[in-house]
Order: structure tokens, then sequence, then C-alpha cells
């Protein structure tokens, strides 16, 4: 697989998106959330997306300019209006607007509405532990989950993030899907002529089964958990949580009402609220005890559970964030790999907006 | 199974607790946690830890008159030490303070160490959903699972509580351990002579197994999600983050060192921390928009997964917090059932205190 550096990357992305309509500085944003997904291994959330986000563009779905604002406000609270936005505009002024309250008061909590795909959570919880804070982040999806007893699709996959820093240790991230498996692992088990796994989808009868393919016949995803007896509805609780924490509280759509992030899917007709939500925490640290000693104590935290006793199945337990760091390190020094219909369809996107090969290439 | 007024049991623990050396407004908060864990249906939280408390007390490990105190803060955040008390007396006390921060500048979090087993976690979050918050509450417990790859148990089945109050719909409580089951469930299945079904616990060597008495020879529960396959990383996750909001901020001891809640099993010598901790969150709704508005949405939130088709499994999708509520309507009129042995239990965990069968009549 060819491999390119983030450098030519992040150019590439940011001329696309300039091409747009976007300033400078926004299409930076764009250009690095999409990269670092890439760099911390989760190719589902970088480069494939821009042309969807191109099509929602095309499509009157995403604003290019928008003018992201704080529409209410407490020390620290506040909801943000996206504008329509793409998810990191609003999503980095939307952390940072946390952070800067948790400087102030000790935490600071922002939901925000009218907004599009954010990206990986993951990015926004590590903007706060940078600054010694603990970050969560979390937004709602398009619906694919099925709720424990449902037929219907009522929730996205719904991720969750969370952050905290170590002291010698490096940060620990924990980014989840709140679903036992992502629509894309589904697309690609089906490709590969696979079956799924038992306790990952139904069919439109709620009756498990596994065949991949079953979401375009009315299926589902199912919960964290899988079926009722093995306690799905903790994973439909987790789902619902950040379902409400990213739209009631703003006033975005919530649940089978959340607008889809391709262009051939389009919006509900009935949705009864903006656009996408998403909701972002930050504390401080030494709101609780001096940040040295949380920080001694999430090392010793984290050697703690490195050195347990390991099953056949690894070598040891996993920290959560310790898998994406260590790819973002090879990547950062060998490259990138991209596949190559990706690159393709990212080139075609550029061309189909009006950049030109010489565009490309400088 | 006979029934007793929420009154009657009321009276019974709190003179239990008073015998114990508990001022009567303390002894009223632990027995109206219990008998509200009663009420909405967890008898695992309710009068069955009486006896448990009691012995963790004379064994010095539960002080019945603690100086609970605020040990560090800033104005939306804080850290409690909770100087042994009864979980319920300090996690009332936190509460309180995470409200009264909401208040203040809109959101607050409070951290506690050197606490003990705090009951329900839906107590609390409902102590802010009834003052037009979104309540949060979470506890570390002693270590039964063992994390993905892991032979060791690692983390306890960690609990996290989430309300958020509706205007017409009752409040929704969703609260739930970061695991499939209970240990409590697998004891049941093992006296009743029944296997536990895969994807609940694991054997010394790590493999999966439908033995529910493994717990004893060396096996551990499973994260949610089951094994790794079906995510159980995602579980893993869950309960490793209860685990540091409970324990990395507030100081209290974390994962392994958790100490257990029955005083024949001894905490470890090598514990880090100060006992057991929790963490407490609440948000004013109407830091982000009218408090109205947010209310009348989360109503067309509730109504629209109760409206979901049902599968055969069910008459409709289940709105987390309703079976509750209607099991506590239910007992209030006519008595909660308390099973024989819980019965005996408690009146023998009385008069071995010192209390007289005429203390107990009147």
């Amino acid at each position: 697989m060819q491999r390119y550096t983030p450098a030519q990357l992040q150019a590439l992305v940011e001329k696309i998106f300039i091409k747009a309509g976007c300033s400078g500085s926004h299409a930076a944003i764009v250009a690095d959330m999409l990269v670092s997904a890439e760099l911390r291994g989760i190719p589902s959330h970088g480069l494939m997306r821009v042309k969807d986000y191109i099509g929602l563009w095309q499509k009157g779905r995403m604003n290019m300019q928008p003018q992201v604002k704080v529409v209410h406000e407490t020390l620290s609270t506040a909801t943000v209006d996206a504008d329509m936005a793409p998810g990191m505009i609003a999503g980095k002024y939307a952390m940072e607007l946390a952070i800067e309250k948790a400087l102030q008061v000790g935490s600071g909590w922002v939901a925000v509405r009218n907004s599009n795909h954010f990206g990986i959570a993951g990015y926004y919880t590590m903007m706060a532990s940078s600054k010694d804070m603990i970050g969560f982040a979390m937004t709602n999806a398009n619906a694919l989950v099925a709720p424990t007893f449902s037929l219907d699709r009522m929730l996205g996959t719904n991720p969750i993030a969370f952050s905290i820093p170590g002291k010698e240790e490096p940060v620990f991230t924990a980014d989840f899907a709140t679903t036992p498996i992502a629509r894309g692992k589904l697309e690609l088990m089906e490709k590969q002529g696979k079956e799924s796994p038992q306790g990952f989808v139904q069919d439109k009868d709620g009756i498990q089964t596994t065949d991949p393919s079953v979401l375009r016949r009315g299926g589902a995803i199912l919960p964290l958990g899988g079926d009722y007896q093995h306690a799905s509805h903790k994973g439909y609780c987790m789902g619902a949580m950040v379902d409400i924490l990213s739209a009631i509280l703003s006033g975005a759509n919530f649940g089978p009402f959340v607008p889809p992030q391709v262009a051939y899917l389009d919006p509900r007709p009935d949705a009864p609220g903006a656009g996408l939500g998403h909701f972002f925490g930050a504390i401080r640290i030494d709101g609780f005890r001096p940040a040295e000693e949380v920080k001694l104590y999430m090392d010793k935290w984290i050697r703690t559970f490195r050195a347990a006793n390991a099953s056949a199945e690894a070598e040891r337990v996993v920290i959560p964030g310790e898998p994406e760091i260590a790819k973002e390190k090879d990547y950062k020094e060998n490259g990138i790999p991209v596949m190559p219909q990706v690159w393709a369809e990212l080139v075609a996107t550029a061309l189909g907006i009006g950049l030109s090969e010489n565009d490309l290439n400088n």
C-alpha cells in the first residue's frame, strides 16, 4: 500500500476544503483531524470521509463558512450552535470553550447542536489531557442500533471518549462506540463473503442473524452486550446517555432523527431538532488534589493493569490509548498507508470540485 | 413472602445504626437509602447489606461517627474525605455539594475517598434530577472482573448512573453495572444448580465457562460485551473510567486494591489509597437552554423510544427507570416483600449488637 507523509495528506485535504469555501484556518482544522484519525489507525474516520463531507456540502447540508457561536452559557456550561459546520470546526471550538471554563471555575461542559460528523472523539479529549485536565467527548450519529426489545433502529453507534494524563506514562484514552461493532466492519465482512459472529446484528423481526448484509433489509446493529440475557440493556443505556447529552441539552436531533452523514441518504423531513449533536467536558485534575499527585497515581494505575497476568490470547493487558500511540509513532516515521481506492476517491473528489492535477501536485 | 411497610423497615434499620453509634440523622440516611433500594426492586443493595455494614463496623473498617469533610475544592469541583463512613453518608453529602456548586456556577463534580459501599447509584442521580439537573453517580467496588486478556481480577462491577428529568414523563434513570452480570446472580444460579450462560465468566486460565461457582476457584466475571470478539474491551474501558474517576482523582484505592465490603474478606495490606471511592456530578439543565425546553424535549425522546416497534420478546421498549418506578408504586401501596432469611438475618444482627426483642417491636 502506498504511504504518504502526514504533511502530504494535510496539504491535499486543506486544498480541497479551501476550494469548497473554507477559510485557511478551518481547512487546517478539518485536515488535521482527518489525518490524526489516519495516524491513530482509524481510517474509517480519516480520508474516506472527505468525499462524504464534500457531498453534504454540495447538497447544502454542510456549511463551509459557518458562524459557530455560543447561544447560552453559565460559568461552567454552554450551548454552541454550529451553523451546520463540519463537525470538527464546531467540536474544536466547543472543546476550547470547555477548557477555558475549566481554567476559570474547575470544569466546563459544552453541548453542540446543528453540527455534522466530528471525526474521532479522542482528538478532543486529548486537547484537555494535554492541559492537565480530564477530557470527555461524545456525539450522536444516525440510527443503526435497535435498543433492547426494539425492531426499529433508534440510536447511532454513539461513541464516548475519555482521556486522563499520566506523569511518565502516556495519556490514557478510551474512545469507543457503544455497540459491539461498527457498520464499516459489517460491510467489510460482506465484501469478504464472511458471516458475522452471533451477537452483532438482528434481522427485521428482531432475530439475531450472522448475515452481515442484514442492515440493508430492515435489520439493525445490537447494543454492546448483544441480547437481553447478556445485558444489552446496559449498552442501550450507554448509547441513550450519549444521545441525550448530545441532543436533548443542545436541541440537536436525537435518536432516529439524527441526519445521516452521507449525501445519498436524506435527513428525515420530520426531524424536530437542529443537525447532529455533541457533548464535551473538561475537568482540571487539580480541582481534586495537586496535579502531580493525580498523575503519579495514574501512572501507578497504568503499571498495575499492565502487570496483570495475561491470558493466552495476548501478551499483556492493553492500556486504552496505547495501541493508537504506537500506530502514530510508526506512521509518523514510516508514512501513513492509504488504500488505493481511498486515494483514488480523494483525487476524484478534488478534481470534481475544480482542483487541477497541477493543484494537487504543488 | 412477608411484606412490611417502608416505615417499619426504616424504623428497624434506624434503630440498628443508632445502636451502632450513628447519630439519628445519619441512621435515617442509611435506612432511607437501603429501603429505597428495596422499594426500587434492588434487594441486593437493600436490607441484605445491614449485616455486612455492621460486620465492617465491628472490624473497625466502618466509622459510625465520621467527620465527613471537603479537603480540596474549586468553584465547580471538590474532593471529600469520608472518614470511613457508611458510603451513603458520604455520598449524600457529596451529591448535595455537587448540587450546591451547580446552583452557583452551572455544574458541580465531587470525588470521594475513604468511603464504603454507597447503596444504589440512582438514588444520588435522582437527588439532582429533582432539582432540574442531570445527575451522575458512580463508584468503584472490589475486584471481581478480568479486563480483556487478563487472568487477574482487576476491576469491580463499577456501576454508573445517570438521571435527567422530563416534564410530564417520569425521570429517566439509567443505573447499571459495567458487567453482564452481578456476583449475586451467579450465586443464585449456583444454589439453583443452573449453568451460567456463555459470556459471563472465565476460569483461572481465562477460558470462558458456564460454571457459576468459578469465582471461588480463581475465575472472574467478564466485562460487558463478554469476550474480545464481542468488544469486551469497551466494557473494560467503561469499568476503567469509573474506577479512575472514583479513585485517581480522590486518592481512594483503585482496581485490585479496593477494599471488600464484607467483614470476612480482609483489605489488601499493600493498598495504596484511602478506602473505596465514588464520583458524583450535577449539571443544571438550564445551563444549556431554558429548563422547560429541555424537559419537553426529553418527553419527546421518551415517547419516541416508547413507541418503537417491539420484538416478540417484550410488549415494548423499556425506558430506563420505568420498571423501578412501577415497582416503587406497587411496594408503597402493598408493602415491601422481604425474604424470610433476610428478615431473620436482620433481626439476628439487631439482637447481636444488643437491641432487645422489645426494642424491635416498638
